[in-house]
């Protein structure tokens, strides 16, 4: 790999007619876009802890009115990006979301794609496209692309939930964009209902289900009762892990974001290969260490934290007689889709 | 459409002079294999008792060791086919099958697809490439092509089994055999309990089963309760129906026919669309009316029947106050794949 | 493999209980069903002289008028199935069809897939959903299922052309029929044009054409120069074939049955290994010996021959200083569709 | 849409709390990142002449020895996104590439995908995973993500390509690293020769090419005889346009970025509908005016422009007696894959 020619080399009136054409000499800056064997990551390994961020989330409900937020979110923003960007990596966002009783965030739809992971208290829901979707503590809800939804608390208690959004490659993308509706008519279906058993799929009069979207809840109680049977079945030592999928064809739940939930068992050490994708780690019960090359992170529950792709990653139970759940977001249908996606050993 | 010329209209010495090339002419049968608007089916409607021929069945226990019979099966032959050629219809096989206690069928595998839908009695296993799966009242076992598969038997009573084969279709395109093989080792894993829940499937450390087969064992306790699930979720009338799939993709669960099952609500009637696929019924639960063209067949447990294709179907439950579940084998997955799926509203 | 119990094993009483059940046991028939390692084909490597059935089927034109035959084919029947079953092979159809100048085999549409290969003469014409595809000799044109399709003859001199169809598997799938139409209204469009050079296709305003069939006539002066084109780009004795494809997805050209072209350099043999689906050849220039395990055929142009699946295939070219062509049918679509689909090394 | 809260309405203690938790509200920036109704793009609609940079370019020859340059490139940068950001677009990069007679740019892979329109000069090539692609004006050759590609130069005056990757893409991701490799080793298989006729496909022994890039250059004969044969076929004013496609599957041939060949017959103007991904034109023959929005240009031969996605283009034919020939590059693929594809009427 040799040594390449630098701006500096350019005699300053040749570089200043390249401008006048908006043209730009590649070499100087061509190991700096296309660095060797390993991409250079401006996201860092980042952590919030729930309990130092909970008491602004709850002043932010002091301070904006819903009216006056819409969604009532503090970002959780890595600093290798800088904060203004409102990213947790090149393509995910991640918020801490609060709704008070009585609360309502209005009905819109957009193009990015949105999960929602419930963290704490009851009685608040989200519609999505007519379907009335209860939150519970750990309850994973998909608002994908073009979707109308909206968020409402028939309860008594501060509810908060993570949001997880493609947003910020979708907003680089230059595809953005929002619309605005009335409220919703609720319809009586219910997809985490319909889906209860894996292998089998509604089909009446022999008709199956081809929305593109026909699950948009998935109970955490299932999931967890899921981890477990997964747990007991496979003694030796694999990864407990499921994915949310799309239950009428397994592909990922979502088109851009991957997500999927993992039990540590008590005790339990978890290597990971080194994956293109950034990921997120949320804990959803439990206590978990995670390291990322050379960065350590110790997870309470509730806690959130965000490692660049390309680190190899390990995941540690805190707790040598309890479980630990884990819900993982990642960029994996993004890097699989577009032939990026890479797995080393 | 006009009438067209006959063999007999066509010189003694000519149809000898063709039949010496083996030349056929096509003309005077024409309207034979093309006949016009619908197909003109050899399946009959038919129906077989279990109660019938379930002392026929344990009388060929007494007759025919299992040594001499290797699959001990007595054959629900349709009498439109032929009985000697062993078809329920074009591309279905039928049987009962009997295993008694200490028995062992021993294992081999072939190209013919089959499913094994448990009739009666417990005790009973069959090990599909080395899963070894419980035979329990109402529980699917699959058999794939090429995946080999025994039967053993640890019980004190007698167990009988519907098997569900493409054999004729396997058979009648020249490409059926089997290869026989030794006891198999058993391997520890369960499919049934790895895909317990609907819309989240294992991926350890991000890797999806990629096999043909993750699912080999659809318990009948899950499959009833996918089925009460979703007859809460549609209080309107909508068919209760359920699929059997691929829990990884959501395809059909066997390459060429396909698998699912009803419940009829007590007193519910429910008028099926003509379709091109010939259709078996089997009742787990319950008792059935079951009405195809001019046909109509009273079925009780364990009771099965065949409707060709194209037939309108009616299916009636007796009870106003059970539900009834029928099992439901088709042609649709074949019919689908080769582009001759029809619906006639 | 054990020896089983036959039918004459069991009581004369218990077989006559068992038939009024429509009851067959299967053990008797076992291994006939499922032969061990292969399966036993009935169809025969059978091969059709043009020189000899020629003179019949202009007979068949004198005696027959086109209204009476409304086609006029002569079916190239496989003994080994029975010659009025009509059959090359388990799916496979062959028939001589001759036009004379001014007759008009009136528009239907079915079911079964069909296609024609071009033998002699010129100024015929088949219309398919309102395409009009000239034929001339080594053309290749479908007629899919469901589309509409009728035979026209402007020329002075008598068409023949050999028709490919699936109708043996359709017809015993009770699937074929056939509905009749007035004739067609001529649209302009011509698909051979369209999509004349390999790795671009039309997409006006980026829009794909998604139709099922949007090539429908392959014109022999580009198949035979894509041959040639290749044979001159892989010199080192790899098989100079060319499959006939969907030119918008690469698929097979139609749903069942496979077509391709080959090319045997002069003086070439080439062996095929065993493979499970039956194969037809017919010769478009040139002269080729053909064997198939025990039987060998010498070929010269125009003549046709089947063999079955699972049989070793030799093609040798009888010229060594002119290539041969050869234009291959087969049911290898319908056998990976099906998970049917074997080559033996 | 009511007026949602600043970040100045918010006290600055609070706001200092936050981002020392690496926090960010979202309601300040929730309409700049989710306007209403459509993207806000950055890019801006631009134009490169090539009569104007060419000299330029030529300079970049005297001034960089190719061993300081590895790939003597001037990029096209949209001013919208910034010169040094290297971008036409969110996902493209253009750029003139310089290479001289005797030259070699040595052999490396990435994961950035790259095409190849040459603009001028013959002798070049370019050789991919051991292809050896020869370069004239107007070929497309592919250096896809992953595959070895170098360029070396036989001949004796300067050859020019414009190169479009999906850089700014593949970089924003954290996916952009490069590796460097020796001197290929060239084997003797050419795919525009073997991909020669539409509709039909190598099988050699019945056996189809499944590598990803069956297909590396795509003649520029052969495709401006494509778009002639188009414009007779089609006489009636429909756009004359080709994709560049696998010619195996018909799938785009590249995973991110789309190129299509469009031909404006003498006098015609097509009008495009809006639609969500960005585009690149580039005259191959002819002239052309463009324009996007409220932005016009006047393109000669080898000139290129860029314009936004959700820009209502016209394009114009200069001459009204010869035809003009156009190479656009698109986001469509992207946009597709992640179900952010639209089209506005
Ligand atoms: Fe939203
Ligand atoms: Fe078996
Ligand atoms: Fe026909
Ligand atoms: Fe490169």
């Amino acid at each position: 790999m040799s040594e390449l020619g630098t701006l500096e080399d350019l005699p300053a009136d040749y570089r200043q007619a390249l401008a006048a054409q908006n043209l730009v000499p590649l070499w100087p800056s061509l190991r700096a876009v296309l660095p060797h064997g390993q991409p250079g990551p401006r996201t860092h390994a980042t952590m919030w802890s729930y309990e130092s961020l909970r008491p602004l989330l709850m002043q932010a409900g002091e301070l904006t009115p819903i009216e006056k937020a819409e969604r009532r979110v503090l970002v959780l923003a890595n600093p290798g990006h800088g904060l203004e960007k409102m990213q947790a990596s090149s393509s995910m966002y991640l918020g801490m979301q609060l709704l008070l009783p009585g609360e309502w965030a209005p009905a819109h739809r957009h193009t990015p794609n949105a999960v929602r992971m419930i963290v704490e208290g009851t009685g608040a829901y989200t519609t999505v496209n007519g379907e009335k979707c209860p939150m519970q503590r750990g309850d994973l809800i998909l608002t994908p692309t073009g979707l109308w939804h909206e968020h409402g608390h028939d309860g008594d208690e501060a509810v908060v939930w993570l949001d997880v959004l493609d947003l910020p490659l979708v907003y680089y993308m230059e595809t953005s964009y929002a619309v605005e509706g009335e409220k919703q008519d609720v319809v009586p279906r219910r997809g985490d209902r319909e889906y209860l058993r894996g292998g089998v799929v509604p089909s009446p009069v022999f008709t199956r289900d081809t929305s593109a979207y026909p699950m948009l809840r998935y109970p955490w109680v299932d999931v967890r009762a899921a981890l477990e049977a997964l747990a007991a079945e496979r003694p030796g030592g694999d990864a407990v892990q499921v994915a949310y999928v799309n239950p009428e064809d397994g592909s990922d739940c979502q088109n851009i974001l991957g997500f999927s939930a993992l039990m540590l068992r008590p005790g339990e050490t978890l290597a990971l290969p080194a994956r293109s994708p950034a990921m997120v780690f949320h804990v959803i019960e439990g206590g978990a260490l995670v390291s990322a090359d050379d960065t350590a992170f110790t997870l309470a529950e509730a806690d959130t934290c965000c490692v660049p792709g390309f680190a190899r990653v390990t995941l540690k139970n805190r707790s040598t007689s309890e479980p630990a759940f884990v819900f993982i977001a990642d960029e994996s249908p993004l890097h699989r889709k577009l032939g990026l996606y890479e797995v080393r050993a």
